[in-house]
Protein backbone atom coordinates (compact mmCIF):
# COMPACT_ATOMS: atom_id res chain seq x y z
CA UNK A 1 0.00 0.00 0.00
CA UNK A 2 1.89 3.70 -1.33
CA UNK A 3 1.66 6.32 1.37
CA UNK A 4 -1.33 8.08 -0.71
CA UNK A 5 -3.40 4.76 -0.35
CA UNK A 6 -2.83 5.33 3.17
CA UNK A 7 -3.72 9.23 3.74
CA UNK A 8 -6.98 8.10 1.40
CA UNK A 9 -7.82 5.28 3.53
CA UNK A 10 -7.67 7.82 6.61
CA UNK A 11 -9.60 10.31 4.81
CA UNK A 12 -12.42 7.92 4.10
CA UNK A 13 -12.69 7.15 7.80
CA UNK A 14 -12.89 10.63 8.55
CA UNK A 15 -16.41 10.53 6.19
CA UNK A 16 -19.44 10.01 8.74
CA UNK A 17 -21.55 7.22 7.30
CA UNK A 18 -25.17 7.32 8.07
CA UNK A 19 -27.49 4.17 7.32
CA UNK A 20 -31.37 4.77 6.27
CA UNK A 21 -30.62 8.63 5.72
CA UNK A 22 -32.18 9.97 3.53
CA UNK A 23 -34.37 6.73 3.22
CA UNK A 24 -34.32 3.52 4.30
CA UNK A 25 -31.68 0.94 2.48
CA UNK A 26 -29.46 4.10 1.53
CA UNK A 27 -26.49 5.35 3.24
CA UNK A 28 -25.65 9.12 3.51
CA UNK A 29 -22.10 10.08 3.53
CA UNK A 30 -21.34 13.31 5.51
CA UNK A 31 -18.04 14.81 5.25
CA UNK A 32 -18.44 17.58 7.89
CA UNK A 33 -16.55 15.08 9.87
CA UNK A 34 -14.19 15.01 7.49
CA UNK A 35 -14.23 19.10 6.94
CA UNK A 36 -13.84 20.20 10.54
CA UNK A 37 -10.31 17.50 10.81
CA UNK A 38 -7.91 20.31 10.00
CA UNK A 39 -5.36 17.38 8.75
CA UNK A 40 -8.32 15.52 6.89
CA UNK A 41 -9.54 18.93 5.47
CA UNK A 42 -6.25 20.19 4.44
CA UNK A 43 -4.92 16.64 2.55
CA UNK A 44 -8.48 16.46 0.39
CA UNK A 45 -7.56 19.93 -0.69
CA UNK A 46 -4.07 19.00 -0.99
CA UNK A 47 -4.93 15.80 -3.12
CA UNK A 48 -7.39 17.73 -5.31
CA UNK A 49 -4.98 20.38 -6.24
CA UNK A 50 -2.40 17.98 -7.00
CA UNK A 51 -4.38 16.03 -10.06
CA UNK A 52 -4.15 19.41 -12.18
CA UNK A 53 -0.79 21.87 -13.36
CA UNK A 54 -1.69 25.16 -11.95
CA UNK A 55 -1.58 26.76 -15.34
CA UNK A 56 -4.12 24.63 -17.28
CA UNK A 57 -7.13 25.78 -15.04
CA UNK A 58 -8.17 29.59 -15.84
CA UNK A 59 -11.36 29.43 -13.53
CA UNK A 60 -12.36 26.81 -10.62
CA UNK A 61 -16.62 25.93 -10.23
CA UNK A 62 -18.24 24.69 -7.91
CA UNK A 63 -21.81 23.50 -7.13
CA UNK A 64 -24.11 24.77 -3.78
CA UNK A 65 -23.50 24.50 -1.47
CA UNK A 66 -20.80 21.95 0.14
CA UNK A 67 -18.97 22.31 -3.03
CA UNK A 68 -18.05 25.83 -2.59
CA UNK A 69 -15.91 24.51 0.47
CA UNK A 70 -13.82 22.69 -1.73
CA UNK A 71 -13.99 25.09 -4.83
CA UNK A 72 -12.97 28.40 -2.42
CA UNK A 73 -9.93 26.29 -1.17
CA UNK A 74 -8.93 25.12 -4.68
CA UNK A 75 -9.38 28.15 -6.45
CA UNK A 76 -7.09 30.11 -4.13
CA UNK A 77 -4.72 27.52 -4.25
CA UNK A 78 -4.79 27.60 -8.25
CA UNK A 79 -4.61 31.55 -8.04
CA UNK A 80 -7.56 31.55 -9.80
CA UNK A 81 -11.31 33.13 -10.00
CA UNK A 82 -13.97 31.15 -8.44
CA UNK A 83 -17.63 30.79 -10.36
CA UNK A 84 -20.76 29.41 -8.55
CA UNK A 85 -22.83 27.19 -9.86
CA UNK A 86 -26.21 27.90 -7.82
CA UNK A 87 -29.65 26.68 -6.92
CA UNK A 88 -32.53 28.08 -8.85
CA UNK A 89 -33.34 31.80 -7.78
CA UNK A 90 -30.23 32.82 -6.15
CA UNK A 91 -27.88 34.67 -8.61
CA UNK A 92 -28.92 38.46 -8.68
CA UNK A 93 -28.11 38.71 -12.69
CA UNK A 94 -28.56 37.42 -15.97
CA UNK A 95 -28.19 33.99 -15.96
CA UNK A 96 -29.06 30.40 -17.67
CA UNK A 97 -30.29 27.51 -16.13
CA UNK A 98 -30.86 23.43 -15.97
CA UNK A 99 -33.30 21.55 -14.80
CA UNK A 100 -31.36 17.93 -13.78
CA UNK A 101 -32.69 14.85 -11.71
CA UNK A 102 -31.02 13.50 -8.76
CA UNK A 103 -30.85 10.04 -6.58
CA UNK A 104 -33.70 11.23 -4.61
CA UNK A 105 -35.95 14.12 -6.96
CA UNK A 106 -34.93 16.62 -8.92
CA UNK A 107 -33.82 20.77 -9.15
CA UNK A 108 -32.37 23.34 -11.14
CA UNK A 109 -28.79 24.75 -11.42
CA UNK A 110 -28.08 28.18 -12.81
CA UNK A 111 -24.97 30.20 -13.56
CA UNK A 112 -24.20 33.92 -14.51
CA UNK A 113 -24.00 34.29 -18.22
CA UNK A 114 -20.48 36.47 -17.67
CA UNK A 115 -18.66 33.97 -15.58
CA UNK A 116 -16.31 32.81 -18.29
CA UNK A 117 -14.66 34.06 -21.38
CA UNK A 118 -14.66 32.10 -24.01
CA UNK A 119 -12.66 29.45 -24.47
CA UNK A 120 -11.20 29.68 -20.83
CA UNK A 121 -10.05 26.22 -18.76
CA UNK A 122 -12.51 25.73 -16.04
CA UNK A 123 -12.24 22.87 -13.59
CA UNK A 124 -15.91 21.85 -11.77
CA UNK A 125 -15.31 20.74 -8.52
CA UNK A 126 -18.18 19.26 -5.79
CA UNK A 127 -17.95 17.55 -2.77
CA UNK A 128 -19.66 13.73 -4.26
CA UNK A 129 -20.54 12.51 -7.37
CA UNK A 130 -23.50 9.73 -7.15
CA UNK A 131 -25.65 9.63 -10.54
CA UNK A 132 -23.86 12.55 -12.46
CA UNK A 133 -26.84 14.42 -13.06
CA UNK A 134 -26.03 17.47 -11.08
CA UNK A 135 -22.26 17.55 -12.42
CA UNK A 136 -23.53 17.02 -15.73
CA UNK A 137 -26.03 19.94 -15.62
CA UNK A 138 -23.03 22.12 -14.39
CA UNK A 139 -20.88 20.77 -17.69
CA UNK A 140 -23.59 21.67 -20.01
CA UNK A 141 -24.00 25.34 -17.95
CA UNK A 142 -20.61 25.78 -18.07
CA UNK A 143 -19.99 24.88 -21.95
CA UNK A 144 -23.04 26.69 -23.08
CA UNK A 145 -21.20 30.06 -21.80
CA UNK A 146 -17.94 29.21 -23.31
CA UNK A 147 -16.16 27.32 -20.82
CA UNK A 148 -13.63 24.15 -21.50
CA UNK A 149 -13.93 21.70 -19.17
CA UNK A 150 -10.52 20.77 -17.99
CA UNK A 151 -11.46 18.71 -15.57
CA UNK A 152 -14.06 17.36 -12.95
CA UNK A 153 -12.94 17.16 -9.23
CA UNK A 154 -14.78 15.09 -6.37
CA UNK A 155 -13.66 14.42 -2.45
CA UNK A 156 -16.09 11.23 -2.96
CA UNK A 157 -17.37 8.83 -5.99
CA UNK A 158 -20.03 6.17 -5.63
CA UNK A 159 -18.59 4.30 -8.64
CA UNK A 160 -21.93 2.26 -8.66
CA UNK A 161 -24.14 4.67 -9.22
CA UNK A 162 -22.35 5.29 -12.46
CA UNK A 163 -21.52 8.94 -12.84
CA UNK A 164 -18.32 8.90 -13.26
CA UNK A 165 -18.95 6.86 -16.00
CA UNK A 166 -21.68 8.98 -17.33
CA UNK A 167 -19.08 11.87 -17.46
CA UNK A 168 -16.31 9.47 -18.90
CA UNK A 169 -18.82 8.74 -21.57
CA UNK A 170 -19.55 12.82 -22.28
CA UNK A 171 -15.60 12.91 -22.99
CA UNK A 172 -14.27 14.41 -19.64
CA UNK A 173 -11.83 13.56 -17.39
CA UNK A 174 -12.82 12.56 -13.79
CA UNK A 175 -10.79 12.70 -10.77
CA UNK A 176 -11.83 11.74 -6.58
CA UNK A 177 -10.57 11.50 -3.98
CA UNK A 178 -12.44 8.67 -1.72
CA UNK A 179 -14.42 6.04 -3.24
CA UNK A 180 -17.26 4.02 -1.46
CA UNK A 181 -18.69 1.14 -3.44
CA UNK B 1 -3.37 56.71 0.13
CA UNK B 2 -1.91 53.43 1.26
CA UNK B 3 -1.43 50.53 -0.58
CA UNK B 4 -3.81 48.57 0.98
CA UNK B 5 -6.52 51.40 0.30
CA UNK B 6 -5.96 51.21 -2.81
CA UNK B 7 -6.60 47.53 -2.93
CA UNK B 8 -9.97 48.30 -1.34
CA UNK B 9 -10.74 50.52 -3.85
CA UNK B 10 -9.84 48.06 -6.54
CA UNK B 11 -11.84 45.51 -4.80
CA UNK B 12 -15.02 47.40 -4.17
CA UNK B 13 -14.90 48.22 -7.83
CA UNK B 14 -15.59 44.57 -8.80
CA UNK B 15 -18.31 44.22 -7.20
CA UNK B 16 -21.48 44.63 -9.39
CA UNK B 17 -23.83 46.49 -7.72
CA UNK B 18 -27.74 46.12 -8.85
CA UNK B 19 -30.54 48.92 -8.12
CA UNK B 20 -33.60 47.68 -6.91
CA UNK B 21 -32.38 43.94 -6.19
CA UNK B 22 -34.34 42.21 -4.40
CA UNK B 23 -36.49 44.92 -4.24
CA UNK B 24 -37.33 48.71 -5.39
CA UNK B 25 -35.19 51.36 -3.72
CA UNK B 26 -32.63 48.57 -2.33
CA UNK B 27 -28.91 47.84 -3.99
CA UNK B 28 -27.93 44.52 -4.47
CA UNK B 29 -24.31 43.77 -4.00
CA UNK B 30 -23.32 40.77 -6.05
CA UNK B 31 -19.47 39.67 -5.26
CA UNK B 32 -19.82 37.09 -8.15
CA UNK B 33 -18.24 39.66 -10.19
CA UNK B 34 -15.23 40.11 -7.75
CA UNK B 35 -14.82 36.08 -7.23
CA UNK B 36 -14.36 35.16 -10.92
CA UNK B 37 -11.62 37.87 -10.77
CA UNK B 38 -7.99 35.66 -10.02
CA UNK B 39 -6.62 38.66 -8.43
CA UNK B 40 -9.61 40.11 -6.85
CA UNK B 41 -10.50 36.64 -5.06
CA UNK B 42 -7.03 35.99 -4.31
CA UNK B 43 -6.71 39.61 -2.23
CA UNK B 44 -9.42 39.39 -0.48
CA UNK B 45 -8.29 36.30 0.58
CA UNK B 46 -5.10 37.26 1.84
CA UNK B 47 -6.43 40.14 3.33
CA UNK B 48 -9.01 38.49 5.46
CA UNK B 49 -6.70 35.63 6.24
CA UNK B 50 -4.09 38.44 7.45
CA UNK B 51 -6.27 40.01 10.21
CA UNK B 52 -5.93 37.01 11.89
CA UNK B 53 -2.60 35.26 13.54
CA UNK B 54 -2.62 31.48 12.21
CA UNK B 55 -2.08 30.14 16.08
CA UNK B 56 -4.95 31.79 17.65
CA UNK B 57 -7.93 30.25 14.94
CA UNK B 58 -8.76 25.95 15.81
CA UNK B 59 -11.30 26.28 13.08
CA UNK B 60 -13.13 28.39 10.73
CA UNK B 61 -16.85 28.03 10.43
CA UNK B 62 -18.46 29.99 7.25
CA UNK B 63 -22.31 30.52 6.81
CA UNK B 64 -24.61 28.27 3.89
CA UNK B 65 -23.92 29.23 1.24
CA UNK B 66 -21.46 31.81 -0.39
CA UNK B 67 -19.56 32.57 3.37
CA UNK B 68 -18.58 28.60 2.12
CA UNK B 69 -16.16 30.37 -0.89
CA UNK B 70 -14.63 32.61 1.30
CA UNK B 71 -14.24 30.42 4.43
CA UNK B 72 -13.18 27.12 2.61
CA UNK B 73 -10.29 29.01 1.23
CA UNK B 74 -9.76 30.55 4.73
CA UNK B 75 -9.93 27.82 6.35
CA UNK B 76 -7.21 26.22 4.02
CA UNK B 77 -4.95 29.19 4.57
CA UNK B 78 -5.24 28.89 8.08
CA UNK B 79 -4.43 25.00 7.71
CA UNK B 80 -8.11 24.71 10.10
CA UNK B 81 -10.74 22.42 10.19
CA UNK B 82 -14.28 24.24 8.91
CA UNK B 83 -17.85 23.93 10.40
CA UNK B 84 -20.67 24.96 7.90
CA UNK B 85 -23.69 26.86 9.23
CA UNK B 86 -26.49 25.43 7.14
CA UNK B 87 -30.09 26.51 6.09
CA UNK B 88 -32.56 24.42 8.05
CA UNK B 89 -33.04 20.67 6.95
CA UNK B 90 -29.59 20.62 5.26
CA UNK B 91 -27.51 18.42 8.12
CA UNK B 92 -27.76 14.68 8.19
CA UNK B 93 -26.81 14.58 11.83
CA UNK B 94 -28.04 15.99 15.33
CA UNK B 95 -28.56 19.79 14.99
CA UNK B 96 -29.04 22.61 16.77
CA UNK B 97 -31.00 25.51 15.36
CA UNK B 98 -32.22 29.10 16.00
CA UNK B 99 -34.77 31.40 13.66
CA UNK B 100 -33.51 34.83 12.64
CA UNK B 101 -34.68 37.39 10.58
CA UNK B 102 -33.44 39.36 7.73
CA UNK B 103 -33.48 42.41 5.75
CA UNK B 104 -36.09 40.90 3.78
CA UNK B 105 -38.02 38.10 5.98
CA UNK B 106 -36.78 35.26 7.91
CA UNK B 107 -34.69 31.98 7.85
CA UNK B 108 -33.45 29.67 10.31
CA UNK B 109 -29.77 28.25 10.65
CA UNK B 110 -28.70 24.95 11.84
CA UNK B 111 -25.22 23.57 12.87
CA UNK B 112 -24.26 19.97 14.03
CA UNK B 113 -23.59 19.62 17.60
CA UNK B 114 -20.44 17.91 17.21
CA UNK B 115 -19.00 20.92 15.69
CA UNK B 116 -16.43 22.19 17.68
CA UNK B 117 -15.00 20.70 21.28
CA UNK B 118 -15.51 22.87 24.24
CA UNK B 119 -13.53 26.32 24.40
CA UNK B 120 -12.18 25.97 20.46
CA UNK B 121 -11.39 29.14 19.26
CA UNK B 122 -13.50 29.32 16.15
CA UNK B 123 -13.44 32.41 13.27
CA UNK B 124 -16.67 33.01 11.72
CA UNK B 125 -16.27 33.76 7.94
CA UNK B 126 -19.47 35.61 5.39
CA UNK B 127 -19.52 37.49 2.41
CA UNK B 128 -21.68 40.20 3.85
CA UNK B 129 -22.90 42.34 6.52
CA UNK B 130 -26.26 44.30 6.42
CA UNK B 131 -28.58 43.34 9.87
CA UNK B 132 -26.21 41.28 11.58
CA UNK B 133 -29.37 39.08 12.23
CA UNK B 134 -27.72 35.78 9.81
CA UNK B 135 -24.43 36.59 11.69
CA UNK B 136 -26.08 36.87 15.22
CA UNK B 137 -27.63 33.43 15.07
CA UNK B 138 -24.22 31.74 13.68
CA UNK B 139 -22.32 33.32 16.38
CA UNK B 140 -25.24 31.93 19.17
CA UNK B 141 -25.45 28.80 17.75
CA UNK B 142 -21.24 28.13 17.57
CA UNK B 143 -21.52 29.15 21.28
CA UNK B 144 -23.96 26.84 22.38
CA UNK B 145 -21.61 23.77 20.60
CA UNK B 146 -18.63 25.15 22.76
CA UNK B 147 -17.17 27.33 20.89
CA UNK B 148 -15.07 30.81 21.45
CA UNK B 149 -15.05 33.19 18.79
CA UNK B 150 -12.18 34.78 18.17
CA UNK B 151 -13.55 37.08 15.46
CA UNK B 152 -16.09 37.61 12.38
CA UNK B 153 -14.75 38.37 9.61
CA UNK B 154 -16.33 39.69 6.19
CA UNK B 155 -15.77 40.82 2.76
CA UNK B 156 -18.63 43.64 2.77
CA UNK B 157 -20.05 45.67 5.63
CA UNK B 158 -23.41 47.80 5.31
CA UNK B 159 -22.55 49.57 8.25
CA UNK B 160 -25.73 51.91 7.78
CA UNK B 161 -28.03 48.29 8.59
CA UNK B 162 -26.11 48.43 12.03
CA UNK B 163 -24.90 44.61 11.82
CA UNK B 164 -21.12 45.70 12.83
CA UNK B 165 -22.25 47.37 15.47
CA UNK B 166 -24.70 45.04 16.58
CA UNK B 167 -21.51 42.42 16.95
CA UNK B 168 -19.69 44.52 18.41
CA UNK B 169 -21.76 45.51 21.35
CA UNK B 170 -22.18 41.59 21.42
CA UNK B 171 -18.41 41.80 22.67
CA UNK B 172 -17.31 40.04 19.51
CA UNK B 173 -14.60 41.78 17.07
CA UNK B 174 -15.38 42.27 13.23
CA UNK B 175 -13.19 42.89 10.66
CA UNK B 176 -14.44 43.21 6.47
CA UNK B 177 -12.80 44.52 3.20
CA UNK B 178 -14.99 46.14 1.38
CA UNK B 179 -17.55 49.33 2.56
CA UNK B 180 -20.74 50.54 1.05
CA UNK B 181 -22.55 53.25 2.66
Amino acid sequence: MSQNDDYNQKLKSLVRSLPDVPEPGVVFRDITTLLKDAEGFGKTVDEMVNFYPKEEIDKVAAIDARGFILGGAIAHRLSTGFIPLRKQGKLPWHTIGRDYSLEYGGDRLEIHTDSVAKGERVLLVDDLLATGGTATAAIQLLEETGAKITGCCFVINLPNLGGSELIRRLGHKVKTVIEFE
